[in-house]
C-alpha cells in the first residue's frame, strides 16, 4: 500500500518566486515586497504588474499598463447575455460563466504573450462582470466603464453609480492588493493544473473560479458577517464563544492551514476600516471584531494552539462599509486574486509538466458482466 | 529544500474504488467491470449509472435512469444564447462555457444527492450542446433532442439530422463508453480538487472540461488524424516514421504516462471502425493504423521501451467514420468524461479534504519598496 498524501498537505509540487507566506511569523511577500508596504503604497495595477512581470514598473511602465487595462473594461455583448440569462443564479455561477464566455473571440494554441495578453483582459474585465451583475439583479440601469478612472474607482463606480472618496477608493485598492495573490492555495493549483495540459488562460480562470467558489477556500466571508450580526455587541462575546466552544464549533473568521500566527494582512483591514468609518462617522464594528480576536486568542488560549484571525473576520465589515452585498464576498476575492493565478499560470508554463496524481484502487476486479436482462 | 513532486508523478492522493488502469498488462476496469466487456455490451446509460452508484443497474433501475438522462436533454435560451454568442470560438471554450451557465437555476449549498443530480442533468446536456453548436457554426437549423433515442443515437440524430444505423449507433455508444472514465487524470484530478472546496457540481465539471481541453491531455486525438493524412498510404509509414524518429520528434498517437503496453481500448476502438466500414463499404483507414502500430511498436523496438498505440491512434478514424469534424474530437472525449468526473466528485466528498499543495520559494524576500515617482 501506497503512502496516502491526503489533500497534499506538506507535498511540494514546485518551485515558485512569485509569493511567500511566513506561517510562523504572520508575513507575506509578493516577489520579495512585504504586504505591507504593497498594501499601504501602491495601486492594484502596480501590483499586478508585479506579479505578472516579476518586477514593480517604472513610471512609464506602470502608465502603459494602467492604460492597457482601462482599455479591456468593455465586455461583449455575449457576456453581458451571459449575465442577464443568469441573473438569479449564484454569483459565483454567473462570474465563471462570464468569464469563461471571454473567450469568445480565440481559438487555437497561444504563446506565451498571448496568453499573457488574455490574462490581463480578464483582469480587465472581472470588476465590470461583477458590477453589471449586481446592478441587474437589483434592476438597476448597468454603468458602462470608464478609462479615466483607477481599477478600484471604476470598480467603486460602476457598482454605485458614483466615484468613490479617496478614502474608499484606497479600501477598495488595498483590499484588492491585499488578495492578489497568496501562493499554491487550491484555486490556484487548480488553475495551475489546468494549465499544465497546456489548455488555454480561459479555462485555467474559469477553473479557479470554480475553486474559490467553494466555502472551504473563498467562500467563508459571509459566515464572519452573520456571526457579528449575531453577536450584536462586545459584551456578547465572551457568552457566544463560550458557547461555541463548548459545542466544538468552529469559530467563523479563525484558523488557516499555513499561518500559525495573525495573518498580516488583517492589520491592513482593519486599517482602511478605520479610515472609512472615520470618515463616515457611521458605528464602527472594529471593536466587535477586535474583542472577539482577542477573547479568542488570548483568553481562551486557541493563539497557542495555532489558531489565529484570518483575513474573513476582518475583510467583511471592509465591504460592508463600501456598500458591497454579502453574496459577493467571494467574487471580491475572485477580483483581486485573478491576477495571482494569471502569475501562475505564467510561472507553470516556464517549465511544464502535466500534473497528473495516483491514487491507490480499492475496489473489485473480475466481476463477470451479467446482461441487464438477466440481473 | 524539500523534495519536489514535479507533476505530481507517482504522488498518491487517495484512495479510489472508480476504475483502475492496469498499466503493464494494458487492461482497464470501471468498478471491477473489464472494459472489453462494458465497451461491447452495455450502454452508455448503463455505465454511467455504474460510475455514479457503484453497482451496475438492473432493468427497472436502468429504465429509471435512461429516462431521466433523457428527461434533462433540452438547453436553456441562456445557453443557447452562449452559444449563439461564441459560434466563431474554439469549440473546447463554447463547451465550458456552455455547461457553466447551466447552472442558472442554482444557488447555495447542495446535498450529496442535490449534487449527483446536477450531474446528471450536466451529463445529459453536453450531447445537445455540442449538437447544437456544430450546426449553428455550420449555418444549419438546430435540432432538439428527442426522449425515445438512445444517449447515443440522440447525439447523432441531433448532429446530422437522422437517426444512426444500428452500427453507427453502437459505435457511437462504444466511443463514450471507453472514454468515460480513466482514473485521476489531469481533467478528473482539476474536478476533484476544484470539489475539495466543496466548490458546486457546475464549477467542478467546468474545470474539468478546461483541462481536457490541453493538447497534452485530451487535444491529441487531431493530430493523429493530421498524421495519417500526411502519411497517406501503408508504403509510405517506414519513410514517414523513419524521418521523426530520425529528428527525435514524437509520434501522434503512441505514450502514456500509465500503459506500458497496448491500451485496451484500442482494441474496442478498432472493432467498432471496422463495423462502419463493412456497412459502409467506404475506403478503410484501419490496414495504415495497423501498420503503423506495428511499425512503431515492433520493427522500431519502441514497444521494448514501453511506448505502446494509446486510444488517439484509433478513435479519429471512428469520429471520421461517423461524420464528426476533427475540431470537435476533444469535445466528444468531453461528453464521455463528464461521467467520470461526476462519480470521483462524488467519491471525493465521502471523505473529504481541501487539495492544497505547497510550492518552495524560492524568489527574493525583504526588497525596500520604492514609490513609483522615485523609481
Amino acid at each position: 500500500m501506497p503512502e496516502i498524501h491526503k489533500g497534499l498537505e506538506g507535498v511540494y509540487i514546485d518551485e515558485s518566486n512569485i509569493s511567500r507566506v511566513f506561517g510562523d511569523e504572520g508575513k507575506l511577500t509578493y516577489r520579495g515586497y512585504w504586504i505591507d508596504d504593497l498594501a499601504q503604497h501602491s495601486t492594484y495595477e502596480e501590483v499586478v504588474y508585479l506579479l505578472l512581470y516579476g518586477e514593480l514598473p517604472d513610471q512609464e511602465e506602470l502608465d502603459a499598463f494602467t492604460n492597457q487595462l482601462a482599455s479591456h473594461r468593455e465586455i461583449s455583448d455575449t457576456t453581458r447575455n451571459v449575465i442577464d440569462g443568469m441573473a438569479d443564479a449564484g454569483p459565483m455561477d454567473v462570474l465563471r460563466t462570464a468569464v469563461s464566455s471571454t473567450a469568445e473571440a480565440t481559438e487555437g494554441e497561444f504563446s506565451v504573450e498571448e496568453n499573457r495578453q488574455h490574462g490581463i483582459e480578464i483582469i480587465a474585465k472581472v470588476p465590470t462582470i461583477l458590477a453589471y451583475f449586481n446592478r441587474v439583479r437589483n434592476g438597476e440601469e448597468p454603468i458602462k466603464p470608464r478609462e479615466d478612472l483607477s481599477h478600484a474607482a471604476n470598480f467603486y463606480y460602476m457598482l454605485h453609480g458614483e466615484e468613490p472618496t479617496e478614502v474608499q477608493e484606497h479600501a477598495v485598492n488595498t483590499a484588492m492588493v491585499l488578495y492578489a495573490e497568496h501562493g499554491m492555495n487550491a484555486s490556484t493549483f487548480t488553475a495551475v493544473t489546468i494549465a499544465s495540459t497546456q489548455a488555454n488562460m480561459y479555462s485555467a480562470v474559469t477553473g479557479g473560479i470554480g475553486a474559490l467558489q467553494g466555502p472551504l477556500h473563498g467562500g467563508a466571508t459571509e459566515t464572519v458577517v452573520d456571526m457579528l450580526d449575531d453577536i450584536g455587541s462586545a459584551d456578547s462575546v465572551a457568552d457566544w464563544v463560550d458557547a461555541r466552544i463548548d459545542a466544538h464549533e468552529k469559530i467563523p473568521g479563525f484558523g488557516h492551514r499555513v499561518y500559525r500566527s495573525v495573518d498580516p494582512r488583517c492589520a491592513q483591514f482593519a486599517r482602511v476600516y478605520q479610515e472609512l468609518v472615520d470618515e463616515d462617522g457611521e458605528s464602527a464594528r472594529l471593536e466587535l471584531i477586535e474583542t472577539v480576536h482577542e477573547y479568542v486568542v488570548e483568553e481562551k488560549g486557541l493563539g497557542e494552539k495555532g489558531i489565529y484571525p484570518n483575513t474573513d473576520l476582518y475583510s467583511g465589515t471592509v465591504y460592508s462599509a463600501l456598500g458591497i452585498d454579502p453574496d459577493l464576498y467571494t467574487c471580491m476575492f475572485t477580483m483581486a486574486r485573478v491576477a495571482g493565478w494569471v502569475a501562475h499560470v505564467l510561472e507553470q508554463w516556464e517549465d511544464n509538466r502535466i500534473l497528473r496524481p495516483r491514487v491507490e484502487y480499492t475496489g473489485e476486479v473480475g466481476k463477470e458482466f451479467v446482461p441487464v436482462e438477466e440481473r
